[in-house]
């Protein structure tokens, strides 16, 4: 698979674009980790939200050996209306959905929106607001700016 | 006070003077959230550690009128050694020292270090790691870089 480089300066105008099309307010953003935490900061800062939490997903082979996914590290949303859930690309959608499943289950009377920058059309989930498909694997300033030591 | 602009380029060198000062081994990353994040994030991605986790403060006035800080959305943290905590700066030291009593009243056995990029010599507590000291209001780049609508 062909690999592009996602420089920050790209990052930056996909943002622009995503706030236009988030249309509607949010009281908490909820970064999926790793990958949602910088858009989260980012949108935080910009949505003046200081509710800015994170949520963890690990992968694990479950007794008949599929793949499940441990969702943890659940925020208290007991008291917000609407949440932003926040990752960097919607890739399978098996993480989105794990994390919505577990979310709306613990969480009956929160709204659950989501967004990324970037959505694989083969995703088995949308997310409420992206900005643009991606067709190859994305190495993401936040992975390769740090040179290694 | 003067305000100066904190931008991504100086961000990656100082990530790279932060990396070479941190000298032992964590398990996981902890970000104080929002400050936090987008180093945690970078950081999480330079050690290759998928436990990066976030926290929340938030300061209200108490019974007498002085400012208390709540700490909350604590992760578990029972079977991780030790902990990298991660903030955009040290400033008051107010925030760290709270969110130190909290987890090594609920984590013991756990060990916490600290990690800024910034910090002042007026601050009550000194991070275990930091890249400079802070002499000015700064505008980090996740605050100012998306324009507003």
């Amino acid at each position: 698979m062909n690999r592009i480089y996602y420089p920050y300066s790209e990052f930056l105008i996909d943002i622009q674009t995503l706030v236009q099309k988030i249309d509607q307010k949010c009281d908490a953003i909820l970064a999926i980790s790793r990958g949602g935490l910088t858009l989260a900061h980012f949108l935080g800062e910009h949505y003046k939200i200081r509710e800015v939490y994170a949520i963890n997903t690990i992968g694990y082979e479950d007794t008949q050996k599929l793949e499940s996914l441990k969702v943890f590290n659940i925020p208290d949303l007991t008291a917000t209306k609407t949440v932003l859930i926040v990752d960097d690309i919607v890739d399978s959608g098996d993480t989105l959905i794990a994390v919505l499943e577990v979310l709306q289950s613990r969480f009956p009377d929160t709204v659950f929106l989501s967004s990324s920058i970037f959505y694989k059309s083969t995703a088995k989930i949308k997310p409420t607001w992206f900005v643009k498909e991606a067709k190859e694997w994305i190495d993401f300033f936040w992975s390769v700016d740090i040179k290694a030591e």
